[in-house]
């Protein structure tokens, strides 16, 4: 490194020490905070939303001219746009997120012990949250809305092409929090594109992050999971089977597939792979793969599926591996219930998977058997979703098992402490 | 390295890889395992205990002797010593575990989506625990009984001083697995005392182990937090304080005091920093700290505090910071209440603190405003406990606020899934 390169990594590393502590101090504000004073922060950022809407999406179309320049993909522009239809979605997410109880001194459990120790187990902030996201605008205001709701502070770093769209937002969640009068600070917007920042916050800024939640691509979450020394809320692909086990009803198993896969082919919550009994391969398979094809979805299939549909390629290893985020599918026929398990387990993502059958005794197989976050019955996947849980809302979705598992809500931002109360108790 | 040193660590990662790996086999047997099963293997284990009594009794006795010819601590001797009637207090651990209800598939909560859809977040077991502790042989029964209870497996990595004793005690675990028909390998003691597996551990093992729980001193926990790739359940040091409010009944005051600082001293619950009131100084100060005295207590004390005791000591800022683990106290004078909460919020290892008063107001705000694990109201510390709490056991008090916090036991060693049960639905 020349002087100057060495300048710039201790100027760096400084300026996020600095919002690190400044953090802390803003949760240990937020922690004491009122249900009424987080309620009012939120209402009113989504008031402010709504009121600097031309501001924010003047500052969106700064970012979205720099993007096109870079010739970046209509997906990646897709997910960066916003429009009035999508503030006026952030508007009611913040809202709704608002309005949820709060959770920070809620008695989750409580007891008497012998001793006549009356014991309380009740949800405290978590603290600090580090986000790291890519080109989605929306999540500045979903992420704090969250992280405020449950007592926590928030630093944000967001993807350098959505930096000015995300910067209009947060001056919203500031007006809020300015108006609760709690400390600005408990949203902080990492003002530089420096990748270098990440690392910083991957190395916990001095014990002042608690947890990192990673919001992207592979590429993302594969970084901040080898890189980070703190806790990581980490959403993995969503590599999600849907089973047609023998005793399916055949419409539930066409109209949940159809959706599972086809409702939208890139949420994590889409199917990449359906797993078929081989006792309904002529009269399940044939009609879902069909119902499939005509609506304008790819099929890749193993060796039976290949003997009976024309239009289907042959899947190879690297299929079953795959989360498409596209209109393709993976097709296999199994031999049993067992066998869909055994495949679930080789290679799931852990996110989610469904059953389609009326058989109660294969469904309680499956829900005990099947390892990941959400097991669905007769329903579409693509209900793996905070919002659809009844959470508000989500800042991710997590296929780990350490803490936050399934869609991460107000609640899985919260930790507990223990309560305990005596007469003068002491311990023989 | 030399060609035989790069020999033996690479036969040492593959030995540890094949524990990783027989590890999560085993695991996904104990998670679908019958509560019976668990059950059984538990009782069966505690019985072989019991029968082996005079085979574990010897094993300790050479590990005693080899510990003695090194001139280790009395301390340290004393952990590792094995009795008849800890023996008996091993087996009754393992029959109280045995006998709790068991956690995997109990449902925490349940509710109705408006769209018909029922969703169910139930408990399943977290996967491979990995635990690395010192001299005390009694964790491997504890921790194999918790982990076993909570589906999970094990993998074991005593001191070496240990070795013996954990060893023959894991023969009577495994005897339990047996006798359940349950894969031996759910508990599985390193079979090295070379503290390179500890690295490997550390790492992981190739995403085969999903939480270290270090057991043991500062330096232990220290390293482990430094170099672990993998989620910590870190019990950091029991930095302990009481806070003698002004409206602190004198008679509660001296006997949890007393109890919290002198019935055990080594225990991580002790107390290690007393916070009296301005108010209450001559009242109670004076008679606090005379019993702590008659009871053989160092007093390390404020100008205050200086002032009034003859025989105390003065506190450096380093005894603020200081877990004695012995019949010591560091006493302070704090102005008010809110004074007491910033002393604990600059030097409290968050583990649990105690608050003596009758003035219900002053205990809610010191139960909101003090981030600690454990908060108690007129009760002794000491009772910071698994037992205590009522959970028949403990693999350590965690002082994070991630997943686990407070005593670890049972609830603690599990994870939690989603069920949604549907007819059909689909997502518009």
């Amino acid at each position: 490194m020349t002087l100057a390169e060495t300048d710039a990594a201790t100027g760096l590393r400084e300026v996020m020490a600095e919002i690190g502590r400044n953090a802390r101090l803003a949760a240990r504000a937020l922690a004491i905070a009122t249900p009424d004073q987080k309620r009012t922060a939120l209402i009113t950022a989504a008031g402010a939303i709504n009121a600097h809407r031309a501001k924010i999406l003047a500052a969106n179309a700064t970012d979205m001219a720099a993007a096109r320049t870079k010739g970046i993909s209509k997906a990646f522009l897709d997910r960066l746009e916003l429009t009035d239809a999508r503030i006026d979605a952030i508007i009611e997410a913040v809202r709704t997120i608002a309005e949820l109880p709060d959770p920070v001194g809620t008695i989750i459990a409580e007891w008497d012990r012998p001793n006549g120790l009356h014991i309380e187990r009740v949800r405290t902030p978590l603290g600090v949250i580090g986000v790291v996201f890519e080109s989605r605008p929306n999540v500045t205001a979903d992420a704090s809305a969250l992280c405020i709701k449950a007592g926590n502070a928030v630093i944000l770093r967001g993807g350098s092409d959505s930096f000015h769209s995300s910067h209009a937002i947060v001056e919203c969640m500031l007006d809020g929090l300015h108006a609760a009068r709690l400390p600005t600070e408990a949203v902080q917007l990492v003002p530089t594109t420096d990748r270098a920042a990440v690392g910083e916050m991957l190395k916990g800024l001095d014990g002042n992050i608690d947890v990192i939640v990673p919001r992207g691509g592979k590429t993302l979450v594969a970084r901040v999971q080898d890189e980070a020394r703190v806790p990581v809320f980490a959403h993995l692909e969503g590599i999600v089977h849907v089973y047609i086990d023998k005793a399916a009803a055949l419409d539930t198993a066409v109209a949940v597939t159809l959706n599972a896969k086809m409702r939208r082919t890139g949420i994590c919550g889409a199917a990449e792979t359906l797993l078929v009994h081989k006792d309904v391969v002529q009269t399940h398979l044939k009609p879902i793969i069909e119902a499939l094809i005509a609506k304008g979805c790819e099929i890749r299939g193993d060796a039976t599926v290949m003997s009976l549909i024309p239009a289907a390629k042959a899947a190879t290893e690297l299929d079953w591996r795959t989360e498409y985020e596209d209109a393709i599918i993976s097709v296999k026929v199994v031999d049993s219930l067992d066998g869909a398990i055994a495949h679930i387990e080789k290679y799931s993502s852990h996110h989610t998977e469904a059953i389609i059958s009326e058989d109660p005794q294969a469904v309680e197989t499956f829900f005990n058997q099947v390892d990941s976050a959400i097991v669905m019955h007769n329903a579409s996947t693509q209900f793996a979703d905070g919002g659809e849980f009844g959470f508000g809302g989500e800042i991710g979705i997590a296929t780990g098992r350490m803490h936050a598992r399934g869609p991460v809500g107000v609640e899985q931002l919260t930790s507990f402490k223990y309560r305990v109360r005596g007469t003068g108790q002491t311990r023989p």
